[in-house]
């Protein structure tokens, strides 16, 4: 029969380790690493026969083990597994590494921010996804659970009426948003990951708030856009934001006015707007999701 | 600058409707239906020109409205909706729908089935994903939060050795997983959705609790290979199966012995296995996805 | 200062013990343990002396070694536990055991029932709270997330309006409800604990589907009075029941009716109905919950 | 038959509401309201008879009609919602008012804070609980979901050892935990709501990072005695903190050291510390919680 084994990966998900790094003060690094590697695995899915499957149970040990020296910037640490995979198993033609980070910030005490007493800085998380083949590599950064609201500037209008359309037309709406964010460097492996992250996630947020919306389409590409302005280093950046809808509560059965004060926040359903904003010049990366 | 729009979609996610036709006995089609629409955006991201943007809300109510017929599979379901707006608008030039249909089954009361009164059949859903372009469209249906586990006939051994192994191999182990499957159908749209939903899902389960497995990607293979070698409709089938690890836990400090009975059921990390079985001769799916 | 220890318990919370039993047939039992205990443990919080403070390590031990043995019914196992430590620690003036038990049904393979492959049936828990003192204990037996809906035979109307009262009066309404029950027993620990729960189970499922309902509180009345009259054993029975509301959709913009046929199966809010069912003889439980 | 309805209650949960106030610079307030209501509701159960059952659409219009004015703190709302329904209602002879408080944070542009641009400040929630009858009414503060951890300065040893003990003592470990922190004011509902929390927080805070913890328990002690200790208007503070275990992992297989810088960051099981300190003097508050 013409059955036959298409595309595959496998690996170890969500290996969370924390790295504290003891000096005069400590620092913290908290991560959760999966991994997933694809290449020549047919035989184990054909006989059973893991003769070149490299156990998911070592890959977590290799995270752990990888961490006995200092992580450095998540990125680093995903190029240096994804890396290893490649190079030490022959049939790993491909590592993946995928990396969430949680951030803390130190505790403050009487004014001064602790040594060694930290505090979980919310649901957001920053995001590294790392692919690795024999001789090529694509690192791609970002963060996702970034929540933002803006109350002043977003309108929504224009837009096309058929007969399910009930939608009314409006010039100030809340716009909220879960942002998810995701950006592919261009090339290079020697970049100030760390401050390349922080810009980003500036420019977004600022873009965010200041840019005036007449819809998420374009909140989003503007976003997108002035990351790319200002980042050389990006070559394409992917977004995806909800839209989580807050909608005008009518309140007239009450006798009373709602001049777009009070607003009831929904769950479900929810817009979802995705977009790419891509440098014209830039490699290809295909390969880097 | 050369910055530019790339891929882009968007769309009313998780419009959640729930149709009851009611005869004699009442029937309950419980559905999670989401939309995203591609095509000739462009306007609204870079200038916030809507004119061309079915509203996400007008999606929403489309979903609705379309629901004052029984909506058949969802299968069916996905096609209309689909169609719709490929059709009516000029600038969507691609609409996928994807639902999630939570099953119901009748309460059993005094030994018969309840006419109108259900219960929850768990946490698994059915999966439907139906892509449209102006002429051609694409079929993928699926479950996913399907959990087994089998506690016989699951080994894992012979695999290669380095500096971080320290995995013991096994004859004997359980074998656990949630089991996320998506299958492409092969062209044609008069397919018996029920019919090939519910042998798919039979073959799966069965394939599971009978075949002898080396090796959680031999597993995989073995339940999309019989999907496939029984199911001629289907021309490939994507599986996303956990390791959800069960250790057995060392008894031998309290004097206890443990022949593999007591386990430890891990959270994280897990191991994750992507597979895909397809067709030789099939037409390619590419879009579909 | 006038400042001092309350009311305090501590312990090791969700121990997910697995428990295969290796006959002809294998049996599963999928336990997730959680132990509290009270007593004299002041001066662990007040000076940091833990020669009293059983660790929790050491509970999440005894829960796997206790499993060394078949386990039973949950409500034995937990009486096992609890038993132990108020026993074997004489600091320990109260242990509290609860399980929530996961339950599993054998695949079907060519309409045979498999000996040792199995299916999670859902996302319905079973449920047990033991409490234990040095001469005295309570068992409570239930379950959770029993989500159930009926499309017949619910109605709401007779309600008071007030100037915030917007709703109509409906004589034909979706009723559906996540159920959470716990049932206490009256005295005696030598009770048939799996006939009990499958006949308590069964009886709240059939009076949900049969009985009339005009207002949630009856009908969760109606299910609590329904287990008690026919199972003497229990003296009291707890539920909370979520309203999940499915609201008809308002299809008259795009000249279509809805005949309650098509509803927006909402989040939230929802309503949420809490209510006791007490044998009037029974004898007090509060220290049970 | 001798059975009878127990205690009961009903209401509205998680309605959702988004406050903002339009000044030079906009406010927000993000609450997630539920009210339940107990009283004379016993013909509802029992016979269906709603003629006393406020409804808990009218409670959800309530909350969305009362934040038509400024809501001011979530103590106050919830306040000005329990008096409501007790006042207006003779069958309401308790409400009770949860409020969840989402923070928000105004985004940063250029080093200024943006008048109407916001993001959300992570996963903590302010809490509140208000209990209102007749004539006696309770005013509970709280916060959710603050995950905290000290590198430094926890330690754990000196705990009596039995046959399944095998956790060795330590004097460097990692406390990380949840807290969960609830308090009950005395008396007087005329407070600076928003100072009270404010210095509530910051001295749980403060505590955790600074005090040393040779157990857990006596972190949560330690935490509570602070802040009665220095807020008067505080009379009793209910926390539950879990213990997040971070492992050190074992790298010797690999012939690397672990001097306490790598860990396992587990998610089950977990220890869980609950506990009250509370004011000698005191009035009852058994009916605020």
């Amino acid at each position: 029969m013409s059955i036959r084994l298409g595309d595959n990966q496998y690996g170890k998900a969500e290996t969370h380790v924390v790295r504290i790094t003891k000096g005069q003060t400590h620092d913290i690094k908290d991560l959760n690493v999966s991994i997933a590697l694809a290449g020549d695995f047919a035989e184990s899915h054909l006989e059973g026969d893991n003769s070149k499957v490299v156990p998911t149970d070592t890959q977590k040990n290799t995270v752990f083990a990888f961490a006995s020296e200092p992580v450095g910037e998540a990125e680093e640490f995903a190029l240096k597994l994804g890396r290893h995979f490649v190079k030490e198993f022959a049939a790993v033609k491909r590592a993946r590494v995928t990396i969430e980070e949680f951030p803390w910030v130190r505790i403050s005490v009487g004014g001064k921010r602790s040594p060694d007493a930290f505090m979980r800085r919310g649901a957001e998380k920053r995001l590294v996804l790392v692919t690795c083949r024999k001789n090529e590599e694509w690192v791609v950064a970002g963060l996702s659970d970034l929540v933002v609201l803006k109350s002043a500037g977003s309108e929504f209008w224009g837009f096309p009426r058929d007969r399910y359309t009930t939608l009314q037309e409006t010039h100030d709406r809340i716009l909220a948003t879960a942002v998810t964010a995701r950006w592919r460097y261009a090339g290079a492996t020697t970049i100030d990951w760390a401050k390349s992250y922080d810009e980003a996630r500036r420019i977004l947020l600022e873009t965010f708030a200041v840019k005036r919306s007449l819809a998420l389409q374009q909140t989003l590409y503007d976003m997108g856009e002035a990351v790319l302005a200002s980042r050389p280093e990006v070559a394409e950046i992917r977004l995806a934001m909800s839209n989580k809808h807050h909608f005008p509560v009518d309140l007239t059965p009450f006798g009373l006015d709602n001049t777009n004060e009070v607003f009831y926040a929904a769950d479900r359903p929810y817009g979802l707007i995705e977009g790419t904003v891509v440098r014209d010049d830039a490699p290809d990366g295909a390969l880097a999701w």
